[in-house]
C-alpha cells in the first residue's frame, strides 16, 4: 500500500515531519500571503464548528476555508481536551485535511499540533512587520505558556529588538520564557505590568484572560499591540478603553468584533465594526497601516481556518520535495 | 512508518476494504443503533457546514457529530463535484474522519464513498422493517440512478416482496435497476407513476427532483413511502397534500422541517414540527409507529452525519479484527 513519493495517493505528514519541514520563515510567508488573499476576497473562511461535546469536558470543532488564490482547500480538526495533561498527551489535538479543489479528493493529512503553535506565532509576527514602529526596542510578553515560547522566537526576528520584558498571571512560568529569550540571547526580565507597558515599544498578550490585563494608562504612544489569547466570548487581555483608543487590525473583521479582542469595545458601543481593518489591506498596500510615529496600533489575531490550511499546505509540498511524507493509496 | 495491525497508530481504511468488511447488515444495525441514540439524546449531530466554493461548481462541506453511546466523534469531509464524471473520477467524494472522545486524537481515516451510499440505503431499509406493512408485496421505486441499487438490494430483504415496479424521470436509466433486479431474482416491471402508486405497498424516492413527483391521489392506504433524495432547501419529490396525510417520521427533525422532504408542508401550514417524529423512537419502543393498515407512513431520510460515522466505526473495526486496515504512525 505505500507508493513511492512521486506517485498518486494521500501524502501524510507527521508532527515529526513538521517540525523538520516548516520553519518560521515559510510560516511568516504562507500567513502573510493568505492574510493578503482574504482581503482581496480571494480566500475565504467557512463558519467555525465549536462543540463541547459532554465528555472529558472537551471542546472539539473545524475550522474550514478556501483560498482560491494559493488553490488550498480543507479543514483543521481537533480540539481541546483538559484531561489529557495527566495521560501524558497534549491537550491541544488538531490534524488539518487537505483537499484538491479541482476534483475533492483528499489530498493530504498534515499533523496540526505544531504547525497551530506557529502559525499562530506567524500572525503576531507579520503584525509587527507591518504595523510597529521600525525603531522598536523592547518587546513585552504577557504570558509565558508553551505558546509564548513561539510567539517571543518569531517577534524578535521582526525587528532590531535589544530586551524583552515578561508578566504572567502565575510568576512561577515566567523563568520557562527567559530560558527561550537566553537561548536567543536577548536580556530579559520579570517586570510588573505597570512597567511592562512603560518600557514596551511592542507587546504580545498571549494568555487566557477573561478580564483585562492590560489598562490603556500602562502603555506609552507609539506602542504596537498584538493581542493573541482572546478567541472565545467573555476573553479579554487588555481593557476595552486601550482598544478604543486604538487603531485597529484583524486576521478576519467577522470573528474579531464577535469572538475577539474587540468584542467588549464593540458591545460598549465605544467603536464599531468599521473601526477595524483587516491586516491584509495592509499587506495589499490598500491601507497605510500605521501613519505616525505616536500611534497606538493593536491587532486582534483570534486565528482563522485558512492560516491552518495555509501552513500545512506548505508542510505537504516541502514534505513531497523533500522525499519526507509517506504516501498511501486510498 | 507502518505498524503491525495491533498497535497504535492511525488505522486507514480504503475504499476497497469498506466494500470488503461492510455489509448490509452491519449497515442496517449501525444505522438502526445510532437513529436510536439521536433520539434518546445519546447521540447529536453537529451544524452541518456546506459551501458552494466558487470553483468547478462544487459543493463542499462536513457533517460531523457524537454518539456518547458508541463512543464515536468524527467528520464525513467531502462533496460533489459535477464536472469529475468527465475526468474519469466519481462526482461525490468524501472521506470520513473518526476521533477518539478520550484524548481527541485522530484514530481512523475511512473512504466515504461507498459507505455513503450503502449508509443511506440502511436508513429507508430500517424505516420499511419498522414501518412498512408485515404483508407488504410490491415495491415501488422512483429514481433509477446509482443509488437506487443501492436502495433496492437493502429494501428486498425487509420483507417479502415478489414484485418491484419502476418509474424514472429518465426511462432510458431505468433497465439498470432492472439488472439489479434480474440479479436478486425477483421480478421488475416499468410502469407510469400512476400505476406504481396503485400497485406498490412500499415506494422509495430516491432522486434529485425539485418538483412533486408523487401525487397524494396516486397511492393506496396502507402505503409505506421512504423519500431519500430531498436534502436541500427547493427539493421535492411527493406532494405536500401527501406529506400532509402522512404520519410522519425522519431521521433528524430539524433537518427534515427545513431541508428535507417535510419543508414545503411545514413552509405551507399544513403541518407543524411536532408532526414529525424522529424513527428512532420507533426503534426505541417510545412510538408505536404504524397504528393500522389503512395508515400510509412516510418516513423522510435526510442524511445525518451520525449515520456515517456509524458505518465507518464498524467499517474501522472489522478492518482492523479481521486484518484488513493500514496502520499509519502520526
Amino acid at each position: 500500500m505505500l507508493q513511492k513519493p512521486d506517485t498518486d495517493g494521500l501524502v501524510i505528514v507527521t508532527e515529526e515531519i513538521c517540525q523538520k519541514v516548516i520553519d518560521r520563515d515559510l510560516a511568516f510567508a504562507a500567513v502573510r500571503d493568505v492574510f493578503g488573499a482574504m482581503a482581496r476576497g480571494d480566500a475565504y473562511n467557512f463558519p467555525v464548528i465549536r462543540e463541547a461535546i459532554g465528555h472529558e469536558d472537551a471542546l472539539y470543532g473545524f475550522k474550514s476555508g478556501f483560498d482560491k488564490a494559493g488553490m488550498v482547500l480543507g479543514v483543521k480538526a481537533g480540539g481541546y481536551w483538559p484531561n489529557n495533561m495527566a495521560k501524558g498527551i497534549i491537550n491541544h489535538q488538531s490534524t488539518v485535511f487537505l483537499f484538491d479543489p479541482d476534483t475533492g479528493k483528499l489530498k493530504a493529512l498534515v499533523g496540526g499540533n505544531y504547525l497551530t503553535a506557529i502559525r499562530t506565532a506567524a500572525s503576531s509576527a507579520v503584525s509587527i512587520d507591518q504595523l510597529a514602529r521600525k525603531d522598536a526596542k523592547v518587546l513585552g510578553m504577557v504570558g509565558a505558556g508553551h505558546q509564548s515560547t513561539f510567539q517571543l522566537r518569531a517577534a524578535v526576528e521582526q525587528r532590531d529588538f535589544e530586551k524583552v520584558v515578561c508578566w504572567n498571571p502565575h510568576p512561577d512560568m515566567i523563568p520557562n520564557l527567559g530560558k527561550v529569550a537566553a537561548e536567543i540571547g536577548i536580556p530579559f526580565e520579570a517586570v510588573s505590568r505597570e512597567e511592562l507597558g512603560a518600557q514596551s515599544d511592542v507587546i504580545i498578550t498571549i494568555t487566557s484572560a477573561f478580564e483585562p490585563l492590560i489598562e490603556a494608562g500602562y502603555i506609552k504612544p507609539g506602542t504596537h499591540l498584538a493581542c493573541m489569547g482572546t478567541d472565545t466570548k467573555g476573553k479579554q487581555e487588555v481593557a476595552a478603553e486601550l482598544v478604543a483608543k486604538a487603531t485597529l487590525f484583524t486576521d478576519e473583521v467577522a470573528q474579531s468584533t464577535t469572538i475577539g479582542e474587540t468584542q467588549h469595545a464593540i458591545a460598549s458601543g465605544a467603536i464599531t465594526q468599521d473601526d477595524v481593518t483587516p491586516i491584509g489591506k495592509v499587506i495589499n498596500g490598500d491601507h497605510p497601516g500605521r501613519t505616525s510615529d505616536d500611534e497606538i496600533t493593536l491587532f486582534d489575531g483570534t486565528g482563522v481556518g485558512l492560516q491552518d490550511l495555509a501552513v500545512a499546505a506548505v508542510a505537504a509540498e516541502q514534505a513531497v520535495a523533500t522525499g519526507a511524507a509517506t504516501r498511501v493509496s486510498l
